[in-house]
């Protein structure tokens, strides 16, 4: 996951507002898929660049144009012309680097979203600024990668499944803000399951390496808590209907996506909870093991120092030393030995260090 | 106490809302209850499934309908139809990760709960999700478990007893939150003496099991908390009687109910406080045993290393070491060692090592 | 301190509302004071049990009831009956697990506190629920304890000191909160001197004991703070005088009162941070002494290791040792031993380790 | 710096309110001093004690009456006799224990705030309280000290530098708050100085020492800050003009100290956080020492550990041990044993622990 | 980065307000750089120092006069005096330690701000104190600097570039601010390379000096939030157009810097979280080494000292030792002592230890 922002916005200091530049990494060929649909027809066609506007101002079905690959600059100032849009929307639309907003410019919403997404090879997550704008009856979106992802919402426009076809533009929005929230939950789950697998590693065989894993779950956590927060303000804004451009049987539709943020939310709280627990448990296993070990030493050194010192006692090469002439001697401190050995052990049993 | 919330959610994804999938794990037959009662009546019938709206709107009794075991969704399809309940509603009640709420939808308001409840024999948390319906005269709760939490009430009910009987749906609705919060406390008990017990132990004798244990109580606590807090949000919104379907003299008794949940949080919060506080004791008599274990190492080598030394010394094979020679040697090398070894044994008394 | 609120509350799970239950653990003998006042007049009377209404509606006069020992529940019931009381009020009344609060039943308000009080033997801390029903001319009070705690006022409206005897019932409930009030700081300064008295101990002689008393310190404020910040809340809506019980120029005086809060608050924050200060100290000076224990070993065995060695290399019985037949060979190795014991003790004055 | 708040206020705990106690320690002779001016005219008269009312009111000069030690009650009594202070307000310039706050009383306003300064000799830090009122045309100030902190005050009235003479009480009051703030950032500097020696210290030598520095440091930040925060609230509310003793023209001047205040709580904010980064180096520069003192025991062990042994082999007293016969066996064994030794040491130097 | 800020503000104590005093420390000399343009013309001209007001009010152009070096405070008051500022205004740009700020003056804007940038050279972080004046038709700018940084802006205007020429005062001031907000990036682009560097210093080879390193990284951070948390709120008020100065169209501008400011703070915040995680990698590798350390010493010792003890045994010289005499002694003693080894061994690999 992303986290080095400055770097890219730094590359626009000193440009004058409104210059379009893309703040991305990613180039690929540009993408332009525009829907049509009402209740009873849907029509679809893709293009590879905009030639002319792609919406006759005020007929009556639901225009949705989804532009992949935002890096073809041409085809935004295209769109920006036909929709007048506001220099700064455009701008805001090649600049990767947007938190989560919705902006009022009257006669359209300008809506910037995170979609997170988890590589199903790698395991890695990946985020997509996805942006939307909310007219009368058109939806305009604009994805960095290749708008796969909006592929179920395509498809249930074809199949004219749900509400969907009988609803107007802002029950669209809605469609896809709650697809993206719910990927929110895909990639949370793969979370829950490293975490209880983390879980298990801590108590059972902790070592660096978990640790490690630990403390980039963690960051992982704060970045994705980070594009939350924003996500949870956009949708209570669509929610409480600050715009006309949102029908109110629709913000209900709104006010269910905000609940699901808000266990999405929760959710990662929790997790970051745990694992702040998980690090004490860690450090505190570390601590026991070195105990253990010096435990060890301990009862070794404990037990053989004297008997070393007896064994070099009788060593001594005096002339006159009694002990070593006597018929038993040997056997004595033989005995006298074992008899120090087992009283040591005795020791540390009782206080339980073996 | 389960935590893996997005799993469940996750399931969802892409789906069109209003698409009925209950998220649950457990399977079983469903029961529906329906209660009529009145001043002077009060009469109960059970039902396996609905074959007919259970309901004559307008008259003048309360009818309280209660449904365990929501995975049979043909019952919730029928009940949406007799009580016009909004797709969303039907959609929130299977999905059992929803966090505590109350939505107004003019008619009716909608509640969101959940009841947590101790498993008498593994001790286990459990949690079920309650919904709650309140019409101008009707209660339809909805349990994914048997139902048997709420006897009591069906006991008051038809014993007559308080003033269940003479009120309306919304002191029926007020005795069923009620018991959930309480429950709570019995919940709540239950930690607070597997605290004390825990204090104990880890003043006493911890290991490392002791600090499993505190973590996972900690982790219970993040869990509880996590859903007492929007609780308490319900129960304030109800007792603020912003629906006229709470009256007056019932808002007094949700404010009663809005005070038992603070108490709760706040014992929730001072757990967590404590156990925090116990982490630190735990690491630090962590610390305290190696320290202990330390000194008893260095005691030993401390005396034995010179004593062992001296010995070496008189063992050493040299033509020519007069000491060998003398007549009471190995008695004076004897004194000598007690004397070196007592001193030792008064420094380390004097520093308080042993 | 008590802290398992649990317990008592979880008692109650399932009974109807207005269920009179003491959840507090001490019996004893109920007493009733019923002291009668104005500017000229003062009358006080004492009875085990009430037979009629202790209040003549409509007197001049301003009328306290004192009830010690709210166990007997029969007393509760005809002041219930009496003042018309809410039942909630009567079962808050005995439900000992309350929070500080207030409450407006429209003709009189309803004050819940905690008195807390310092055993003088065992210095241990008590917590008391004090309720007080404040009437357009009478206050009510209720205390688990003997009443003993409100001697002062009594004095003071016997020997007609202050402004006491010339104001109204609110000024009488500001002088019983005034008093509870002052009493937290009675506690705190005693918190003070053991404050003072541990952070000494931390420094100059910690062991395992100093920490559980901060720990049990720490926890205690804990509790504390608890009962401090509903009671400051108390306070600011007397003082804000959302009732017309409250006289303006009373007003006033509640404003001191909850200046007072504020800075018993403030101290109460102030410890809990010296407190985690104080464990910081407390963990590094066991490590501090865990470094040195390990120093005195380290110069012992780096010592004695290599002499003991050296010693040992000249008691092998090898045939052919030309150093064993040398005149001075044992002498030379002597001096040899001192100058290494000697190389490592400079070394290690060096290092600072001795 | 005192913490010990409970103890003075607890010596009030049950008596009537408006009783005059002073609280603080120190008691030495009372001296008013009674200036009056305008813009051409300044006298300036020295009292013991209050004979008669120092104002007749409505004169058009300024008079600025100052009380230094305040342990003298009559004086107190006989001002509050001529200004008509409300009798709380006495009782609360008496006690010391107050937080900075300012109140209303229509026909005047009460400030209380804290003056910090720092023993040149010792380096203490002390604490003034210093009591305001402000009247239309008047100003009171009583100090616990001896009122040398004033004198920059009385020499620009004196002078008639600034705009002191031209302008009314409140800004007179203003200069006094001012004063005060500016006591802050003396105080803040040579705190600034101790903390970049701290760090030093803790980072090249950190001992024992340093650690309770650090400590003492940390708390004398927690009770800076402590009379920061209402500090800031005072002068918010004077800047706010919520009384018409304050004239729009001054108001600026407040929203001056304001700022100024919260540079300064900024800065203490920045020294906490900074002195809990130091707690962590200095532990871990703690553990680092035990890490390179274990080392040493470790090399030293396992160096002389095996030779040790093979020496105590050959000093065995069988009768049969072919290698104690050998011609060379003695330097065959030296041989081995200086090669046992520069393994070790080669091992040790590349796992960097020499 | 300087954050010793009391000493600087200390210096004013006493001082009557509107003293001019500079607080910095660099001295240079004054330049003067006037422009005026509007949508057709621009004129630049450069003075050391001022003579006469440079604005003719009431000229249709914008005029923006840009002082660098405000140590030299003839030319701050001459041009207080053209503008009528007022003279907390003039004090304030002389002060240094001012938090980020917006006033409100009527006729003019007083805004505050802090320009970080990094010398490319030590790479060290140095802060500039900005102070800008928005009147109705001009722009002041005061920098300590030598105003290097407004160069994009001022070629920007030369070259007529972008909407700058098109716009009135209020544009050119958000041109400025836009680019001060731009440097942040700049800044922390370089900080999130530092801390990716350090992330793997901290796993692959910590030491002391990383520590060090981790900490001063969070005392920037915590400088760097200092200053950007008010510079925030500034943007947030121009936004909110508080003022009528700021017109309606370039209030979208400030909405944009806003985003902006956020995402800034956002990303300091990040790091934050991400350094508080590296220090607990830090202490637990440190740890983690001690573990591996004591192993070395615990596996050698256990195997070393019972061998060392048997070795002893058979050195006594006790006239009877059976052992001795016998013909394979010393073989036998030898196999076994490999074998104890062994078995020590085999022990230690399953504990995990070698």
């Amino acid at each position: 996951m992303p986290r080095r922002i400055g770097r890219r916005m730094a590359a626009k200091a000193g440009l004058p507002p409104g210059t379009l530049v893309y703040t991305g990494d990613r180039v690929q060929g540009a993408r332009i898929t525009i829907a049509e649909y009402d209740k009873e027809t849907f029509t679809e066609r893709e293009l590879a660049s905009l030639a002319e506007c792609p919406l006759v101002h005020g007929r009556p079905t639901v225009t949705w144009i989804n532009v992949s690959g935002i890096s073809h600059v041409e085809n935004l100032e295209k769109l920006g012309e036909c929709f007048k849009l506001h220099p700064l929307v455009l701008e805001d639309i090649l600049n990767i680097d947007q938190r989560p907003k919705v902006e009022d410019y009257g006669d359209y919403l300008f809506i910037v979203l995170k979609k997170i997404d988890q590589d199903p090879k790698t395991g890695e997550i990946t985020v997509d600024q996805i942006s939307l704008i909310l007219g009368p009856n058109y939806v305009i979106s604009f994805q960095e990668g290749d708008g796969g992802g909006f592929a179920p919402i395509r498809e249930r426009l074809a199949a004219a499944k749900g509400r969907l076809r009988q609803e107007g533009a802002d029950y669209l929005i809605y469609a896809l803000i709650d697809l993206i929230v719910d990927h929110y939950f895909v990639v949370l789950e793969a979370f829950g399951e490293r975490l209880e697998f983390l879980e298990d590693e801590v108590v059972k065989q902790p070592g660096p390496q978990t640790l490690q894993e630990v403390h980039r779950f963690k960051n992982d956590m704060i970045l994705l808590r980070k594009s939350m927060w924003p996500l949870r303000e956009v949708v209570s804004r669509l929610e409480r209907r600050e715009s006309p451009l949102i029908k109110e049987s629709t913000a209900l539709y709104f006010k269910d996506v905000f609940d699901h943020t808000i266990v999405a939310i929760d959710t990662v709280e929790t997790y970051r909870d745990i694992l702040s627990g998980m690090l004490d448990i860690y450090l505190s296993s570390v601590s026991n093991r070195l105990n253990e070990v010096m435990k060890v030493l301990t009862v070794i050194a404990t037990i053989f120092m004297p008997l070393t010192f007896l064994a070099g006692l009788y060593g001594m090469n005096f002339k006159f030393m009694p002990e070593l002439e006597w018929r038993y001697g040997y056997f004595t401190v033989l005995i006298f030995m074992v008899a120090v050995a087992i009283l040591m052990l005795v020791y540390f049993r009782r206080r339980k260090w073996i």
